[in-house]
């Protein structure tokens, strides 16, 4: 069904930042373009803890990768799960096929990172996944619901009771999200509890929150969500997580519902390419983000490992979209290098340039660094909507969302706190006998 | 934390449109309202099938129960399930606790009827919940995907092959939008099969689609249904359903989704009281909808059997909002009457003042019957455009629901086609060991 059979076929496993950009950079390469990924849905991954504490729906911040390369007509999808890869022979090895490549570009993105403590994770739940958020979200409502229902005061406090560890700008959001949640969205809504009596916890093994941040921001940062009614505690490691809370610093703490999200580790492309990584098993690239010994493999997002000034860039969405961009570039240049045309711009190695870095912290205050310039308060948190709706892939996410917020802002309401599988109960007495017919 | 200890307790069993109508009718009441549901969430099932084809997400048209009744002070929300009653002890069983009652509202609906083939449910899903949808949702959705990457023309033709049993309103409906997601939204999305080669077949036991309509507007249905590619079969009875497909008069049709709206079966609250059911298992009701034997308990909404001119009621959203509020003040009335009050209302039966039936076939095309008023096409599409909006319970799905059916309507788009759980593939290897950290 492809136009040009004998065009070069560039493979592109995950539809993230990374991978959907370097996709939509080679339409109008002379290129077949492949991309694999295991979910159907291009994910705004900033926006997940807002899916997580049950402002914004699944949908409303993802994008069917499918409709956004619809009218591409150079390219493909596939859903499914990259196993390997055959450097040698070069194709990528999933379930049941193989698929060839000429050039290929991985942005499988990273996981979190339990330290060589794997088994805290079906405790301490990491937000990756449009699924980690609902299982989050469906985790927070539940946890009230039961407290509602317990007698005894300490099991109630503990279901109350809501740890984040990691306070980079995700845990910060997080935690500031699950504070005007608690204390703010159901405030009324029960009858024996009182919402508003619920301890919010952020975690942090550093000395400081946002530690990407300048010191001033971070330090505003914490003093509003402390306002916020949220519980700081940095140079606190977990040291235990299980069913019962978490361990800091010795100390045990009696809570239901822990989110995850320190550190990163390396998805497994690493090691499907037998190559170099570093320390958290990112794949150490080359100036132009290909792998050494084989350059025409790149790995390019989160999982990439580019050293800038001897530190890696951060697994920010921006970093992601230029890499994306300037691999499609790469490869397109190349290509047409070898139909003729002179190999102009093949050594131009990537540089990331950085247009700020921001977050919120709860409803209407944020933090903004660009360059020399800082802002905190009511106007960061709006350049930091403005950026994220100038970001969002699809424009009936971005009318919705910004029409979703606004609604939040006025309301307080959170009104996608819809608990979607039911009790193990409801199952089973649904299948009993029913009246006869 | 109730004001009034004393005040006489009414327990509604079921948040759908007749018990929450009826939670609300009883707001100003000197009586402490309970309401209990298996889910933490009022649903707008008339839009269900917009989330089970993709235009529309769960918390789109659903609004949290505590939401809902927050603010109303007499009213409290216990999540969880009924397991029965106790008439005689005046006690509502769950499963962990017993809840007293002064008077009993039960109002928990209908589930599909597989005239007494059970096994058929795990292959022709019903669409009652949002679980339902979902799980529809990503059967229709996963269908396409996995005919994208089947070699076999006859198993593409099976995924692709969607059959809807049942023509009344809902399954209309469900087969319009199967239509125009298949034809119109996915037109452009695959690479190895068109999408507007899908079959999608509505099938009928008996003699015509839409059997409470008049005969001119279901004719008209039907013409607009064959002009959106649908195959209608009427008189069919299907005899059979298993992986593989549905027998239809005998012939074996291969079809990888189908999805069950035929007929209507009751929940168990008649087998909880011990009361007269009619063949369809649904609670034979006095006028006053009070269970015979027992005036403080109440069946209403789509499991009560309320006959008029000798036909039971439709099983519709307005009967069961009528039905709420009339034993809402049939209640206040009472306590108003116990407390030294005339008791005016009391012996006043139940009437059901309709205000019209409609339904709605594709995107600008609907039937509506109203007294002796029959309205077809754009108009009668706007009129339940109306009607559904001003019904939908919490402002802001109303604005967004409007919002996306103005997109969906000028873009054909369908932005909430996110299939949410992970392949068992994926989760299988995801614990898979990564780099080391």
């Amino acid at each position: 069904m492809n136009a040009q059979a004998s065009a070069p076929r560039v493979v592109i496993v995950g539809a993230g930042f990374a991978g959907l950009h370097a996709a939509r950079g080679l339409r109008n390469a002379p290129v077949r373009v492949t991309v694999i990924d295991r979910t159907n849905h291009h994910l705004f991954q900033p926006l997940l803890y807002q899916v997580a504490t049950a402002s914004l729906s699944p949908a409303d911040i993802s994008a069917p990768i499918r409709g956004v390369l619809g009218k591409q007509a150079n390219s493909e999808v596939l859903l499914g799960e990259v196993t390997g890869v055959d450097v040698e022979g070069r194709r990528v090895l999933m379930d049941e096929q193989e698929v060839p490549f000429d050039y290929l570009v991985l942005a499988t993105g990273v996981q979190h990172n339990y330290f060589g403590h794997d088994e805290w994770r079906q405790y301490a739940i990491g937000l990756k996944t449009l699924q980690d958020a609902t299982v989050i979200q469906r985790k927070i409502l539940l946890a009230f619901e039961e407290a509602e229902r317990e007698q005894d005061a300490e099991r109630r406090q503990a279901l109350l009771t809501f740890v984040v560890v990691g306070a980079g700008p995700a845990g910060v959001e997080m935690t500031g999200a699950v504070a005007e949640l608690a204390h703010k969205a159901l405030a009324s809504d029960f009858r024996h509890i009182d919402p508003k009596q619920a301890r919010v916890l952020l975690v942090e093994a550093g000395p400081r929150i946002l530690p990407t941040f300048p010191e001033s921001l971070a330090k505003k940062a914490r003093a509003e969500l402390t306002r916020l009614g949220v519980e700081v505690r940095t140079n606190c490691a977990v040291s235990a997580a299980d069913e019962y809370g978490v361990e800091i610093g010795g100390v045990q703490l009696a809570a239901k519902t822990i989110v995850w999200m320190a550190g990163v580790r390396g998805s497994p492309a690493g090691v499907w390419l037998g190559a170099e990584t570093d320390a958290a098993g990112r794949v150490t690239v080359r100036q132009d983000l290909s792998v050494a010994g084989h350059p025409d493999i790149f790995v390019i997002g989160d999982n990439a490992s580019v050293l800038r000034k001897g530190k890696p860039l951060p697994g920010l969405a921006p970093v992601a979209v230029q890499e994306g961009r300037y691999v499609a570039s790469l490869i397109a240049d190349r290509v047409a290098g070898m139909a003729g045309k002179a190999r102009t711009r093949l050594a131009r190695p990537f540089r990331y340039r950085s247009r700020g870095t921001l977050a919120t912290v709860g409803r209407a205050y944020g933090v903004v660094t660009m360059g020399k310039l800082r802002l905190t308060g009511l106007l960061a948190w709006v350049t930091w909507l403005f950026f994220h709706i100038f970001f969002l892939i699809g424009y009936r996410n971005r009318f919705i969302v910004v029409f979703q917020w606004a609604l939040a802002y006025f309301s307080f309401k959170r009104t996608a706190r819809i608990i979607l599988a039911e009790t193990p109960v409801a199952r089973a007495t649904r299948q009993e006998g029913s009246p006869k017919t």
